[in-house]
């Protein structure tokens, strides 16, 4: 019976030889590189590696790996993730009303293009349980009332927790994470904002661009930090648009940016392909 | 002898049958409609038209047209410009150091693709003076002393109204226009923002950019006005960027979208396309 | 009561003031125009012109509009259509097996973006009837035959002719039309090819462009003609890929392309922007 | 004294442990990895690597590397080459009338964005002379008569074999290079064609795109062959265009498209991120 591919995520301080010394440690457990990313940010000094990787004949088993890799990767101070492919992350979707991005995800996870195992979605609003349902995916109705906000994250993060969720998708959630709940799920929780960040940060990003009369569009994926809107950039979109578009034209044209860069962020970040570092990401694209 | 084509820009206030009475009143002037935009803002209640007219036997000539035009636009308080396309704008471009923008303009105006007199090229540093007098071009240098720049700024406005120029070109001139010179070139003054505004405006936008680890770059081409990097936008253009472009590469790689952007937004310019409304345009591209 | 927006569409052979003379006509017939397209086409000597009209105080009714403009076009040579807008275009979609064009179409359609009344989808396979029949959308099966395809197409034209179809839409249909049909459906059988045509025409596009290790793959929106994927284009989109890119993820990315030219395509059908000209087309997009 | 950056390409049939020899290979060699790029191609069974090194202290100098790279590639069957990035590529450009893209390489060239040496232009007009000549660019006019198209041939081969030119680029050079040629400059002979091929190959692209009503017009960059205009692909750029586009509206748009296509294939080929395979190549982009 075949091995399944093992994906080895890596960054640490640079100094030389790393690439060999961790091609090099791969080669000598039997395991064959099907392909390599590599990239060293000199100002920061840092380096980002990922690996695809292939067992063969005399490969010691994914325990055996993990060892050896912990402590050569103690060496490196280095920090690290080791996954078998066929071993999904479990993603959870949060959604308010609006569901271009929600129906988009659930198409393309179907389709076989997002490499997760889909726990459940939770909404703050009923309107998009059709829409899960009828795909088989649980929803969960979780209201978000004004004046007691604290409680229902406090049932989002049971729920998250529950579901043993590894990866949380922001689906046009449309409410401001807490800090806590920011700093708990750092570099696993993914949001879409409708504008090109920097630019229109906050609340209604097309009125902003409408109003301004920028001649392009876009939405951004990012992770959710504390500062709203100012996450590290996983991917973005633009569109041209002119003149004569209205804001619901703006909107129309925005939503196929945001469904892009959704799910590109998405997937960059199930197939191990995103290191955060500092404020920015390491993205080797595919 | 062919009379030259005419361009008519006219907006006013919205009202029931502008474009038939504007179109009505160049027919029975013996001006043939060679093409029309149109566009009505409905939310600001504006009218705006651009029209190409060929004037055929029986055109009495520019003068009465424009009496005549005057008189309709007067009771339809409207803006206007009217002008034969071989009358072309007199155009001067304003420099500093960095002379991509400077070369991809003198090249594109060459090739017959910039429709304008160019008059001269001013420059606060004598870098690029080779650049533009090899092909022909007059060069001021205008040293732009820290401790004197109202004295610089008047020797440019001097010097811009000794050229009689009628459109005013800040390629990468790198220096804040005071308000009043602002003020007298009110939709005149044309620059280009290495930043797709409103992100990173200001100064350093490549540095800006690398360090919020953007996925695109871009450029903005705008109007200028007292407030910086703020005026009405013509044109942008973006270009995908990644973890691995240092900041000589984002340079780079933006000068190409700088060009494109500048070139485009002073053609329509050029071409009578731009209108400008409140802090906004409209553009009837092509 | 308002009467609904009327949308009026018409190209003739070009000649001085017809601009004029059609928004003269309608502001005779209390008409207000809320937007006006306009192109000339010198070398082929056709004006073409799309008109949104609101009808005001005095306006006669459709009916009278309708004698009056067949009796205005017939002295202008000209094709014309006039409809009000809420009179949408009954639509059929067929599809065979791969369900992205339709997913995304019936979920645009729901979202208001594709002004049509979905009559129903046919089907030459059993696959996507759920698809359609969540939407609450009538699928017909009509399988086809190897041996039979005869048959098969004229129950497909029955099926049409039954739903009073007035556009039909092939997203991914996969099969050859034939001639008789093409002829009977000019202007009205929308079809998406998975290649920037003329690139790539026929079967297996993915496949020709990966051999040819082209940089760029996309998709065309086109009309039907009995010349294989010779029609018409209305629109093209079009992707960077690179060497690491297998067949799969071709398709992966064609099929974003496919699905927003398709849409795109349609859309301008819908909303009466696109006009055919010999083997050309003129398209007022938005 | 700093020894400079090495860059090294290699490619081979694929087996295990192919990245970590290569990289070991160098480790051992005193040479710390800058950045690695690998691919692997499974369906042909090839393996790419493109290496940037620098040598630290203990490295043996150029030729004890060339020495032992050249037993180390020949056990693997590699294809390989080395050089120092200072010893930069000795270029040639050819050119016929027109002048975008020389003017455009030119001015590249002289902000350092192409690292080459810049031999002297070939043209087969004179129009361009003074282009090159300002740059302080050698210009030889080699006139192509009708009739005897092999002397003129057998001209550019001298000119460009006595300059010991490395990689001749056809910038618009608009004459179709005899099949000896082509298979002496196998791989380092560059050529922009105005059309996203294979769409419009042959003679007088804008025309073809023109007549087809193409929503899309581009440009190819490609290894010339013996074929016409099927060579290798190295970059491709589009860009849209609409009905309202001209012929010469087509031909000013395309020369962005080429400009940029024919600069970044260049620069590709010039920073050893090309490897050429078959008839597809594999870029290593940055």
């Amino acid at each position: 019976m075949n091995h399944p591919e093992i994906l080895l995520k890596l960054s640490c301080p640079d100094r030389v030889g790393l690439l060999a010394e961790v091609t090099g440690f791969c080669a000598a457990r039997s395991l064959n590189l099907l392909e390599a990313h590599q990239f060293t940010d000199n100002e920061a000094g840092w380096f980002f590696t990922r690996l695809r990787l292939q067992p063969v004949g005399g490969f010691a088993g994914m325990e055996t790996l993990r060892e050896d890799l912990a402590s050569c990767a103690s060496k490196l101070e280095a920090e690290w993730t080791l996954r078998e492919r066929t071993t999904r992350p479990r993603a959870a979707i949060l959604v308010s009303r609006e569901g271009h991005c929600l129906a988009d995800l659930l198409w393309r996870w179907r389709s076989g293009d997002l490499d997760m195992d889909l726990v459940g979605v939770i909404g703050n609003h009923r309107d998009l349980e059709p829409v899960a349902r009828r795909e088989g995916v649980p929803f969960v109705h979780l209201p978000m009332e004004p004046g007691d906000r604290a409680a229902a994250f406090a049932a989002i993060k049971r729920q998250l927790n529950e579901w043993r969720t590894e990866v949380a998708v922001l689906a046009r959630f449309m409410q401001i994470v807490p800090p806590d709940l920011c700093a708990r799920w750092a570099g696993r929780m993914i949001n879409i904002h409708h504008s090109f960040l920097p630019a229109f940060a906050g609340a209604q990003p097309y009125r902003q661009a409408h109003q301004r009369g920028v001649k392009l569009i876009g939405a951004t994926c990012h992770y959710v930090t504390a500062e709203l809107d100012a996450g590290p950039i996983i991917d973005q979109e633009v569109t041209r648009v002119e003149h004569f578009h209205s804001m619901p034209d703006l909107v129309r044209l925005g939503q196929d940016c945001e469904r892009l860069a959704l799910f590109r962020g998405l997937r960059y970040h199930l197939e191990e392909r995103v290191f955060v570092h500092g404020e920015r990401t390491v993205v080797f694209r595919d």
